[in-house]
């Protein structure tokens, strides 16, 4: 046979009712569901090369060969797709992403979402967009929700079966705006694989994802109505319950810094003032700021006059994951 | 009857586990059993003049004359003790803190510490330190704790009759430090009155509620053995799940400002490199560190380099409430 090369590109996605903590963490069942919006304007773009059966598999990030936990991950994933596939060829996977890493955007959701649709193609694995969000599950649990487009819901499910995402509301339904602020570009001393881990030792991780199909019910609600009042409400209560488990976790994770707590504070600020924003944090300390179109330009006005504030990125509800070409040569 | 002066003395206290929320609001009965430290080294003494029969009371603080909110709580504190006393004489209270305002100390709670006492005294009620306690805690939740010297605990109760604090453990037990590290000196947004009858609305204050008597057995053990780790690790949980019920409460209590969370995030490294020290913050910006002796000379010497540290506070274990003299003229 020869060689084949799939690309794919999939964007990131900001999680209004966040997931933390796993069910299953080896399947990556996530312990609740959530919510959230594909981010349009930012997409990893990754090509997979077949190589020779039994060959090592490649990893390129960004122009750069990567060894380590980063290769070991994409080629554990890889195995799954071989073994389900029934196939044997390693692969080179050149993965490049159209936005700085470190910037508070969960690289990891669009970048298993971009591999497991170039992989099911190169690997010829004829799946639906419900085994594709669970295949790109096992790589990253939020990339299950960036196969889709818009605004994405994903339920918890019990088994690798019954836990992936599906699409909530079509991209045009609220051109709601994410303004990414950047006030730490440095990578996270505990990155989020090994976070969801502790999330069972905080004493209201069980009580957050007890109240979770409530928080659910009230974003759903909120979206359908285009309610911003009530979808920033429930954005940052959300927001601030993943962070409550998180310091309350043993370990105390505290991924919050001074200048996230600035914008927190600012942010509340303005809405009160009659602005649409709100905050949503992930395990880091950038901010994305979510506001509604009419509001968007003010609020990129005011982030821009934060000394903190080292970089902005913007987005837009976006597309869901899609295969570029294949070219057999 | 001739007019009659008492004057007692009092200190605040620190909650190593914090109470917040209230089981029943008008009698301050706490939502979950609480456990501080007595601040010695600060105090509130307060004098009581009786007036004539009927008399309007009057409040002084810090030398000025108050009326509104503060007098109507001061005056509706006197009226229960009337009324128990079967005695009908307005008073005068004049009351001096030895502290600033504003310094992230819970005034209220040597306020009505020493009111109580005070009260007690001049409208002649024999009162048993339990009692004591209870009439304290009717003028602020906290002032039953500050009745006693040192460790103290509290415990919840479901009536009036058993909701007070008893001495855990002597100042001499262990002579831990507090330095207040004040960021910020302007009166709170929303006083702790007030935000405790918000705790219920947050749906993780109940869990917290829940896991107090944990908290609470976890923190004698370790006064108990002088384990300054285990101590730590306790005190920031139990203030960080404060903060989380208050944040994630409707409205949003966010009393956390940024300087706060640079001091959380310092003191965490501090501990992380030999240093015994952690922090506990109540409803407001400013950090109480808690330290051991052997340390306190150093954490003084950092807090002091902080440009957002405003003023420095230091107490140690300290005594209750104690009557100063009664003159009858």
């Amino acid at each position: 046979m020869s060689p084949a090369t799939s690309t794919a590109i999939a964007s990131p996605n900001i999680a209004f009712i966040k997931y933390w903590g796993d069910r299953d963490h080896d399947l990556r069942i996530p312990a609740n569901p959530s919510l959230s919006m594909t981010l349009g304007g930012l997409q990893t773009e990754t090509s997979l090369t077949l190589l020779e059966p039994g060959a090592e598999d490649v990893l390129i990030l960004n122009g750069a060969r990567v060894s380590g936990p980063p290769l070991a991950r994409v080629s554990g994933f890889l195995a799954h797709v071989r073994a389900v596939a029934g196939r044997s060829e390693g692969a080179k996977v050149d993965s490049v992403n159209s936005y700085p890493a470190g910037a508070g955007i969960a690289s990891s959701a669009a970048a298993f979402a971009a591999l497991a649709l170039a992989a099911s193609s190169a690997y010829s694995l004829d799946v639906s967009p419900t085994e594709l969000s669970r295949l790109a599950r096992r790589g990253s649990g939020s990339a299950a929700r960036s196969i889709f487009s818009g605004f994405v819901e994903m339920q918890t499910g019990q088994h690798d079966e019954d836990a992936y995402a599906k699409p909530f509301l079509p991209p045009d339904h609220w051109p709601l705006q994410d303004w990414v602020a950047v006030v730490d570009d440095q990578p996270k001393p505990i990155g989020s694989s090994e976070g969801h881990l502790l999330a069972n030792t905080s004493p209201i991780q069980l009580t957050r994802v007890n109240d979770a199909g409530r928080r659910m019910q009230v974003c759903r609600h909120a979206l359908i109505e285009r309610d911003f009042n009530q979808l920033a409400a429930i954005i940052e209560q959300d927001s601030n319950l993943m962070h409550a488990v998180m310091i309350t976790s043993t370990p105390s994770l505290l991924y919050l810094q001074p200048a996230s707590l600035m914008l927190m504070r600012s942010i509340k600020a303005w809405r009160a003032e009659g602005i649409e924003a709100c905050f949503t944090i992930d395990a880091g300390p950038n901010v994305h700021v979510i506001c509604t179109s009419e509001h968007s330009r003010e609020v990129e006005r005011r982030l821009r006059s934060f000394e903190v504030v080292k970089d902005l990125i913007h987005a837009t509800p976006g597309q869901g994951a899609k295969l570029q070409n294949t070219v057999a040569t």
